[in-house]
């Protein structure tokens, strides 16, 4: 627990403080992780760098109370190995203690804000989303899970809602524009909101504490449902933040750029040579990078090593330290990482058709 | 036929004039009229002074096309006298052809609109509203009735037309204030325009023409409703408009003040009261209008006359003229408004008593 390793640099750290300072989310700090049993190896990487009342949901789990784990994926595209962390962290949350699990598949949100038809998004859903989540451990039996636009207490909850903000109060936290923005788009939020939420409706067993593990980017949200919660009479829910992931170009891991992200449907083939086409933070010659070493702090064949293909700490550190000496270049570590990928999805191909029927069966109406 | 008495007087007409210049809302005109077999009291009195494509939707009649009669009220206060004649000309509107029909309790409007929880106007629906409606002819065995609020393939269908509308489209029509208004009053239009539009899905047989009886203040309603319908491939709806009725003291008849207008389920002494301190077209004394006659255009018991208590025309005429002439004064225009009113209520809270059970178990979970 004393190695603490940051995929992002400090250029990237100094832009999570300013989330801290500008929108009050907490560090996930060593106090935190110090409370907690078992810290998975993106707790302790602090790829989750910050929650929302995280420490008040373990007081309360300590007490035994029942809580709920709630997450959620816009289907716009296909899984990507950035989005795996998330998945992965459920089962973690509910084994903290007395949980039920929900997994929201946000038909709606890829309607509302991509214009994705319903239909196309169901068909996302059980082909690729839904299997790929099971496959990473998304437990079907243990966790309820849900098409956004089949559920009327979330859609009735989201009127229920809209009554408690005006359009001014979304503008100032999403920044719509009154010409360009559809009423869709800007009732979408008390729809993520009510997902949320209305696992707090008497039918669910009403009042709990709620933990959403979610991206960073995903905090306007947390908040907007947070004040609703207070406006409400709901419990404020708690979330965990994750960093985002750059991709494999060095930018932002993105559906759109297949190139620039491994998709959890890939063939082997193609991640290889994904891989081989990532960006790294090596130097221009072989020559000069055994002389002056390379930069893993810059490196998406890096990234990949830390957030998704090896736990082991000390294994990681050495492979950081020996890039850093010279004494690894940037085709050893694309062989290494082609090799993990290959393992990971092989792995995941095999679970993931066993999944496609259960996907189907949960899915068909 | 020839008879067409107007209760709002020329400069009332005036106004409505500037609906059909301004919206272009069409002339409910004498041609329209004779193409109708029957033809209702309201209807060639010029109190359904307006409609959009009624024209269109008698043709389609005339082929044998299956269409829907639709209607709704607000849940937001009892029922009164003013509004019954919409719920009359549901019976009248689905006589006229192939149809079915639509009956709304808009639980959400009062929610969304006026801060009524649903649970209070759920309430309001079964012991005033609904019991109310069926005793004014309203055929529960003919017509579907629904809860907003219960209605999921409304609410859903108005998240997906919300895709279609920006926050200032709606402010153009609205006239929506971005610093006051909730989204749930932004998006209430949309759940409007689905109430109307719904009745076109394959559940519900496909896309059929759609009649809707209104009040002229519902007219924004429409024309989004409308607009909707064409972006969205639906049918367009068509709609007749009632005019507005002025109250007992001479401004519009309102919910909010109780002594301005008969509630469905007043006693007779009740409404003999209010009638007694009603708004007249009389003089300051009896000896003055006799000489120089009394003034039924802006008269609230003329009125009464008018849109609810004498359906016979030339019984109508002769009050009229008299009052014009002096040879009746205002005290003999409200015993008989009394009189009237009291064998009308006495009818109704017969009827009413009656339909309370059948209310209670369409709206029961």
């Amino acid at each position: 627990m004393s190695i603490r390793i940051d995929p992002w640099g400090y250029s990237v750290i100094e832009d999570y403080n300013k989330l801290f300072d500008l929108f009050g989310i907490q560090p996930f700090s060593e106090d935190l992780i110090s409370q907690l049993d078992e810290v998975p190896y993106y707790v302790r990487r602090g790829i989750v760098f910050g929650h929302r009342d995280f420490d008040l949901l373990l007081k309360s789990i300590k007490r035994g109370d029942r809580y709920a784990v709630l997450t959620g994926f816009s289907l716009s595209g296909k899984l990507h190995i950035g989005q795996s962390l998330v998945i992965k962290s459920i089962n973690w949350l509910a084994s903290l203690g007395n949980s039920e699990c929900h997994f929201i598949l946000a038909d709606l949100e890829s309607y509302l804000i991509r214009g994705i038809p319903l239909e196309e998004a169901r068909k996302l859903a059980e082909e690729d989303v839904l299997p790929n989540a099971i496959a990473l451990g998304l437990d079907p039996e243990k966790c309820r899970i849900y098409l956004q636009s089949r559920e009327k207490n979330v859609q009735r909850l989201a009127i229920t809602l809209s009554k408690r903000v005006t359009f001014n109060e979304l503008r100032a936290i999403y920044g719509f524009d009154p010409d360009q923005t559809s009423t869709g788009k800007i009732f979408y939020p008390l729809i993520n909101a009510a997902d949320i939420l209305h696992v707090q409706l008497d039918e669910y067993g009403g009042k709990k504490p709620t933990i959403v593990p979610v991206g960073a980017d995903q905090d306007p949200h947390i908040r907007l449902t947070r004040d609703l919660a207070k406006r409400e009479g709901f419990v404020k829910p708690s979330s965990i933040y994750f960093k985002l992931r750059k991709g494999l170009l060095g930018e932002k891991m993105s559906k759109s750029k297949p190139e620039a992200a491994i998709f959890l449907s890939d063939t082997p083939e193609m991640a290889r040579k994904k891989i081989w086409n990532a960006f790294t933070g090596g130097r221009p010659t072989a020559k000069e990078q055994r002389e002056l070493g390379g930069n893993p702090d810059i490196c998406s064949v890096y990234e990949a090593f830390v957030y998704d293909l090896i736990e082991d700490d000390e294994k990681l550190l050495e492979i950081r330290e020996k890039c850093v000496r010279g004494e690894i270049i940037c085709g050893d570590c694309k062989e290494l990482a082609g090799d993990l990928l290959e393992k990971l999805l092989e792995d995941l191909a095999c679970k993931r058709e066993e999944a496609k029927e259960i996907a189907k069966q949960l899915l068909s109406e």
